[in-house]
């Protein structure tokens, strides 16, 4: 069923919510005898962690990950590990507005809908800090796939796209956007500074590359290997696209540009002479790059004035104050990473069970 | 696990191969006492049967289906409902050559890297005549969700968009494509002979909206409704994208451009000023019509010769031939429809299960 | 979630009813490569195959399979595997009289309760014919298992027991009853037949032991080997209690009595001195022979009237006519064999999965 | 897959060791707007905690619950309910002898044949304090079914069983051994005072009561509400039988013992002259009790030495020192009340899905 779990044989749940005392995950099925401690996990949740820059919202969580269970001298047993994180930074600020108004963009509304009412404080579970438990359980995940090397990056914001012939693999980490492009990460700055001091937001595309999956992880029909991502994708808090390999484009190729030509390769595998699929064909890795790419709507809380309801049906407006993200796409990126080594670990799990 | 399955509470697994004796789908979970014959879901699979015109494959399958169990004295019982489809035009023609030969942009090599063998006649499980046995079950879907209603169609062929000014539903079964714009539809009549006479093929784009969709249905986090629907639509042969309400556009609108703007309305529901959001936010429905829209890649059967290797790693070339559909975005259409009505039947059940 | 799957990675989902045109199972998760045709699995239907004496019901069904998916050159492809066993024998009696009302022990009452109504022909979906796929699934889980021996026998039939030292592997297929004590199969010839001449029925106990299950396959907590073994064995009708190892008779002894001690034994595995525990330990098989036994009660359908109620509430008495066997638990034994290998099939991939 | 989940659409999922510095739960599914605090779990809680007569295990643990997420002023907001209670007295004892040894009867063996090593920390995750989990995640689903009384309380211990004329239900509560036959609790008294200074165990049998389940409630086939209950029952520590009504004393009856006839109750509903089907017929809940009763072996941790097989698999001799219940029958009585609670509870959410 699976409201708040992820996968099939390595699975993981997460549970909190924005304002309560903590948030965590509970990932079971991994492997045993793996080494994992709490400093193989910090550094993926540092990069997703807030108030980092001027860029992100100015809550200020250290993040801080114990692992409770699961673990014995250094190496997973096998049995399910319990992560958990602190919330130390919740402004007790007055919730009286957004606590009777619904947030156009937002999950009140159908959130006081399905369940007949919410906890309002910082968005409760609709909150993107629900993803630094994801972060988190990913970590995990990776110990799972060392052949597997992960890497997402924004390929635009607002509208602005990188130049891919100025792609950059170690400017990455290099500015406050994970942006591949320096020259794009130089305009970006001015870009969202000037929709952040406007009290706007700006959305963002999100690319991440798999290196290293072994053709045959994944499976046919219903498991597809993108069928798995994109839900997983889809799952994240402002996605509201996902596509593999070429995507929307592919569909205004024609069949023999969007063909990947394969010749004999090193010991008797293809060398394939594009990679349009993105590294999947007929929901099976093909052994080349895994590509997708993910659509981040711009942040739903901003400044200007927006008409509304409020819960008694009755007309309103509002503005969202507070500590937000100006761009929610930015740290998305450590997100989409998470969610890449998660649907991973459990095709890799998967595919052995069944072929052994 | 479900590699052939999909769903929780309203749930469908699928079997068969392309040149079997069958194919199928077992329905379970299905509510009792709905009305159902096998005259209540033929029509659904007349849509998607190929054949009908120029435009797709000329393979001659009646797709007539036999309701096996599940139903007494014309209504459900709430058992498992069989549903059988028998193979007819397995044309007994040579496939020495892809039996061997790997065909790019297909799944052969990737079948053969999991399993280590495979059914390479027509594709075997990979073949999108797997997709009549979602079709099937879809019918039976829709006889659960009677106040929702489902329309997909094609917004673009080849790179060619429909105007949406010039929408008009009626015209979506008038003319071969399942196209809303009677000029855009007389333009790809010309399109698509040029590719096919080229033995080529061409991508297309097909849009889904689901109107009567109660506020409440979905779920926050990993069940989300637009994840669902993701991972749905993403499993359908030839699928490359998938996006929700605006989609990758969300990624170009500032956050006052994307607000869903809300009103009093009748009953105290809100009034929506706009639906960039596609009807879904935080992962539950509000109200309004789900909106999605995926893409799909050009037919990679092409009779262009392409580069490829063999089973034994060795250099090779191969172009398909056979009946294939110029472009397999058409008959995608009602099975986007299909997997439209199975992920929301699943969900008003799982929301009548947690909410009551 | 499951209403009428089984099984994790290896997972089979049946359908079909008693008195409709066919039944059947899909397997999926099936390991690829295995050898698998039709007279695989035959041999285990023809052993749980009805009217093959005068002490099981006389209905004639040859139960003979189809496999209509999955397999390609006579081995598995890894895909869904579905079988299909039409049903022949359906006697068009009258219905009439269960139609309205409800016989005790069987589920009439409770499917009213539930689904509002029931197809009444046979027991409809409650009927035991459904165990004829489980027995075809079964016999593709034992192509999964080969290191694993399974043998299911009478332990002891309306009350009267075998001789445990009287036990012969030999006799148990020599015997209309699966009975491996050849005096207690004479004495069941009589106890029997004056059960079935008087109208009456008699209950079982089945005893079922997997040898040659490696140390280590099943898992803590709730995924239990012995916990999974249980479901099985309990979803099968007309089972009312299962035990693992000395079961109740563990509740009578002391801990120094219960306790398997251990030696070193050959390739540094223990020598157990005792089975106590039936094979498993803290949800994980030993290596020890599975040992379990599950209660059959008598079979519902006698023609002694009994006092029950129809569908409207009124007073009624009912006495099943028609072809009945006099003791379900013989033809149970060859179903409860087919659930521990489904169990044990599911198991052995998970393990591979997790651990490697 | 569920390794450490429980349950299809109300489902929790456990973590933590014997020896980690807590364990915890996260149940999800839960319908929203039920009232709920700590206070409704902690005397589910007390009722199983050890420490509180000379006949359970001596350790200290206050087993105190934090409710971390999934509720709001006082009611469940429909998102995971994270359980957490920390664990305050792991005795820092040497640990050097069960780290090296394998303890018959425990999972020592079991888990280093699966994980190839073990958290041996007072049995890691293979403890009895994963029960404390469960009963704190049973404590939410007694607020999910009103409706519904359960009772749980052993009828024998160490093969000495109460008398069923003296059933007095006040009893229960009244004596350490939630006997509910005054007498019997007298005489165990006895029994288990002499068993412990012996330094042996004893097993024992618990019988559980669910009355006010409607008639309804459960699903045919593999989810049968007694395939589940066995499964729930079966994954407790030290049960090694499951029964359900008569159980293996209906294997002794002739069909017409053992019908449960009906004649017209109130509200047109049955009412039922007997109940050896312990309330469940084809997997349905008939509106009787639901009955079922658990073995449970002694305690494996004994003071007498027991020959066993070293880590190298060398000969040694083992006597488990230590706090220990020396009858763990007698906290599993909460246990099994909480697994009854548990899936019901998701019985119900489920029917209500499909049935509405």
């Amino acid at each position: 069923m699976s409201f708040n779990s992820f996968g099939h044989l390595f699975r993981f749940t997460t549970w909190g919510e924005s304002h309560g005392p903590a948030l965590g995950a509970v990932v079971d099925g991994c492997p045993p005898g793996l080494a994992l401690a709490e400093e193989d996990i910090q550094p993926w949740l540092d990069k997703r962690r807030p108030g980092t820059s001027r860029f992100t919202t100015q809550r200020q969580e250290p993040d801080r990950v114990r692992i409770l269970s699961g673990t014995f001298e250094g190496r997973t047993t096998g049995t399910p590990i319990s992560l958990m994180i602190d919330n130390v930074d919740q402004r007790s600020k007055d919730y009286s507005e957004v606590a009777v108004a619904y947030r156009p963009g937002h999950a009140d509304y159908a959130y006081d809908a399905k369940y007949g009412f919410r906890d309002y404080r910082g968005g409760g579970r609709s909150s993107a800090r629900e993803t630094a438990a994801r972060v988190a359980a990913g970590a995990v995940a990776r110990a799972v796939i060392p052949e597997v090397r992960i890497r997402a990056y924004l390929v635009e914001m607002g509208g602005d796209a990188i130049d891919p012939a100025a792609f950059d693999d170690a400017a990455i980490d290099a500015n406050p956007f994970f942006c591949p492009d320096p020259g794009a990460a130089e305009r970006w700055i001015d870009i969202l500074d000037e929709a952040r001091k406007a009290g706007s937001s700006l959305g963002a595309v999100v690319e991440c590359v798999a290196t290293g999956v072994p053709a045959g992880w994944g499976a046919p029909v219903y498991a597809k290997l993108d069928a798995e991502l994109a839900s997983a994708c889809m799952s994240i808090n402002a996605v509201k696209g996902v596509e593999i390999g070429d995507g929307f484009a592919a569909a205004r190729l024609r069949g023999e540009g969007n063909a990947d030509a394969m010749r004999p390769g090193a010991d008797g595998r293809p060398l394939f002479l594009a990679n349009h699929a993105g590294g999947i064909a007929g929901g099976i890795a093909t052994g080349q790059p895994i590509v997708l790419r993910v659509a981040l709507k711009p942040t739903s809380s901003i400044l200007t004035p927006v008409e509304t309801i409020d819960r008694t049906g009755n007309a309103a407006e509002i503005r969202t104050k507070g500590r937000h993200d100006p761009c929610v796409g930015i740290r998305a990126a450590p997100v989409v990473e998470a969610m890449m080594a998660l649907v991973l670990a459990d095709q890799k799990l998967m595919h052995r069970g069944q072929c052994g």
